[in-house]
């Protein structure tokens, strides 16, 4: 047991010490002074404080201060008050039992990083962090996946995102518990209808938060730990991480012309879900031919299988109209459709939406809720009137005019310097294309030296879960502005000149 | 083969009929009806098309309509041209082998629920479903859970919200890469070392979507299919959810008045997460003892298991300071912090935050890109610029003292009218108390009961993993109007007597 004056001396001093919160008020600065020094044991277990008055006259501060330093102790545990006894040091040592020996001191250190013991990450974690696709994946010329969301129309959008927010009833500041906003999803399944002959009551509509989210509600909803999904070999990535999260067995099915080619053994085999880009296949391009869309849905009926069918950037196909969905060929409940706005308007956006056969309805929707509490009803909202005025489709045919203008551009560009010993495919519609490039040459290392020269093409052997097929770069364009396009075309094709020396 | 004649009056006739898409216009049309023809095999597969020329006679269409919509039909492969031949209906059926016998025609009906075969939903999927608190949780008198959020400045935010839309960079509409938007990591740091005792570097914070999107990294990045997750019992639902989608097994453990307490035999388990509400323990408001926070601490530190601080609200403490974190007792980088926004600003803004340790930030930082795609950086500025103009502490100290003053009514009106019968518990601090009830009361049938009258608070028996161990009620009061706390205070009372007949 300590003495009263000792303690205050102590305290000062900590005090005087804790100069690293020098932006605290006195009494916080005094709570963590007296904080450390029960931590770190110089004020041990059942040392008694001295009284608030005399504490307050050693240390100079008013008592009032230290009143409240001292509640805050004792609220926390640190302290205990026995009425008329006075304060004391709390007993902070496990009250409940455990196997001897293996109480350690707390060291009152920073933070070390364990350099043993077990992995921090956990098996599915370190799989993930292995591929980080974020720090590859940054704007900057040819880049695939982005869209030109500097031309998003972003002077109406803040027109209506504040009509929203003036007019709005508290309401949409609450989570969305009914599958997204009721206008959002009828404007959704009107477009759907029109433009993407999807099949479609507003009641299979859901509002996500975007591609990924539909993709893990799919997953977890429909296939269990070890179910197999197959998916296409090139495969889009993201789809791939959140199979992989959600413990899915991942069979690649090669993709030729036509789409998805599954062999005849494994047609025999049972998948749970068939994840497919149909319109335009991530990242080869290629629109699958309606014989292979039969056969997926004779497939997945046989079978019980789920189709999930990802029609990311449909909204891009530059000659012809878009294609339809293979949702609308569907005449038994197989198919969930996903699309996104993040293609079309701006990335950051994150609203994505799903269309779930009538069976699935309730459970999609009751899942979406309990599992990821939707909101951004505001921005829904500002959505839904943004489509209804017609700033929507005023906005994708702008936005497609230009892609296909800089598309056409930038094949003009490579063909005129490369000749034709380059095959560029996937040419009509999305956000890339695909240089296609000879066996021998290894993409990978050609997308390095072109991220020599400041281009963020991607290889095609990337995309693929196992032995790359085929080699090529893909080549984003819808953000690069027009007037670059041939300047970044020319400098890529002396990459690839350069590397292959084709 | 059929002539041309008949094929221009079957399609003559489709396209009468097609009345069920009269908002389309005829190049669209004339596309439905012959893949409708195609498709239920009235044109069969080899079936010559007429001339465009003479189909744009025979229908009285122009030329380039049917050229557009041939095209069209051409594109999907519903049909193949060959040059100076002429236009031919498709081979439809699989271009794959395929075992004999199992092809069936697709019906060209409407899609129908199947009533047997294979379990739509995964074993996950449907645990999740049977759940459904997506159904129970409305906007009602004393619900649990939400805060008042009629009381969020929304002047404010939206004049914060066009300044940024104004003068932001468009990369603002891009997706968040580095873990969110750094003024507002920024911020939140500060905030956390300063009112919650976090040791925290701006690298550490990632923004999420919300605080479950920040349960499923976790769950996804520390733990593998079938390893152990320590829950508080009685426990948050959502978190449960997340975590049983995430394959873990669930292992309640008792929750007294110091918190989480683990028996000795538990303490000899190797859990590999530990998810934990200190500040404030959900369900039941009990504060987490410092013995218990060392436990913890010691155990994870020896196990290597990760501690999961969920400090959901910690901001509302209505009699002195908020109680400092838990995490800013771990010298060895073992907790995993989590806040949320939805408690203090509005549910639907959907931004939440972790606080990792050095450790995991680079896993973290990459899988949240990959998994979730982040984005709603123009919130984020918003927030960001909201918190450092000070509106931010201005709002919780308002509805702070809202709250405390809601709650010390509510429980007033209870006591008055119910008595010394009913002990409330967790009364100091959230936005809920917890009427606790004798353990022969059935709090579910209680729940019902005052359902019935309008108001929807929620069972404790509910909150428990296996069998309830305590009988209670949750009241939500946050969001209730001060002048109803009295008149609904005094109908649940009313309630609990004729429901217990205390």
């Amino acid at each position: 047991m300590i003495t009263n004056l000792p303690t205050a001396e102590l305290l000062s001093d900590t005090l005087a010490q804790a100069d690293f919160l020098p932006r605290l008020p006195q009494q916080r600065r005094l709570y963590e002074a007296a904080k450390a020094a029960i931590l770190s044991q110089q004020l041990g277990a059942g040392c008694k404080l001295p009284s608030t008055r005399n504490l307050a006259k050693d240390l100079g501060i008013a008592r009032n201060t230290i009143i409240a330093a001292f509640e805050q102790l004792v609220a926390e545990g640190f302290v205990v008050t026995s009425t008329g006894s006075g304060t004391y040091v709390a007993a902070t040592l496990p009250t409940v039992s455990r196997p001897k020996g293996k109480l350690k001191e707390l060291p009152a250190s920073t933070p070390k990083i364990p350099l043993a013991g077990p992995a921090p990450l956990s098996k599915r974690g370190a799989q993930l962090t292995e591929f980080a696709a974020g720090e590859r994946y940054e704007i900057q010329p040819f880049a695939p996946g982005d869209c030109d969301f500097s031309t998003f129309p972003y002077k109406i959008w803040q027109r209506l995102q504040n009509r929203v927010w003036r007019d709005s009833w508290s309401e949409l500041l609450d989570y969305g518990k009914a599958g997204g906003y009721l206008p959002l999803r009828r404007a959704i399944a009107e477009y759907l209808r029109v433009s993407r002959s999807v099949k479609v009551s507003i009641d299979q509509v859901m509002i996500t938060a975007g591609t990924q989210q539909s993709l893990d509600l799919c997953a977890q909803l429909l296939a269990d730990v070890g179910d197999t999904a197959w998916v296409e070999n090139p495969c889009y990535w993201g789809a791939r991480r959140v199979f992989e999260s959600c413990d899915l067995h991942l069979h690649p099915i090669a993709v030729d012309a036509e789409g998805i080619a599954p062999t005849a053994s494994e047609l025999m085999s049972k998948p749970r879900l068939i994840y497919v880009t149909p319109s335009h296949q991530y990242p080869t391009g290629v629109v699958m031919s309606l014989a292979r869309r039969r056969m997926l849905l004779e497939l997945a009926e046989n079978e019980g299988a789920w189709i999930l069918e990802d029609d990311y950037d449909s909204e891009f196909r530059y000659t012809g109209r878009p294609l339809a969905a293979l949702q609308g060929l569907d005449a038994h409940g197989r198919v969930v459709y996903m699309g996104t706005f993040s293609k079309v308007l701006y990335p950051g956006i994150k609203v994505g939406y799903l269309v779930v056969p009538p069976l699935l309805v309730e459970p999609f929707k009751s899942a979406l809720y309990d599992l990821h509490r939707p909101g951004q009803l505001m921005i829904q909202a500002a959505l839904a009137d943004f489509i209804a005025a017609g700033h929507f489709t005023t906005h994708i045919r702008k936005i497609r005019q230009a892609y296909g203008a800089k598309r056409e551009l930038l094949r003009k560009t490579l063909v005129a310097q490369v000749g034709n010993n380059i095959k560029i495919s996937g040419e009509e519609s999305g956000l890339h294309l695909v240089i296609e490039l000879p066996d021998q040459v290894d993409d990978v290392a050609l997308a390095s030296l072109a991220a020599e020269s400041g281009i963020a093409v991607k290889p095609l052997s990337n995309y693929y879960l196992q032995q790359p097929v085929r080699r090529g770069l893909l080549v984003g364009y819808a953000y690069v502005n027009m007037d670059k396009i041939s300047y970044y075309g020319k400098l890529l094709a002396h990459v690839i000149q350069a590397g292959t020396r084709l």
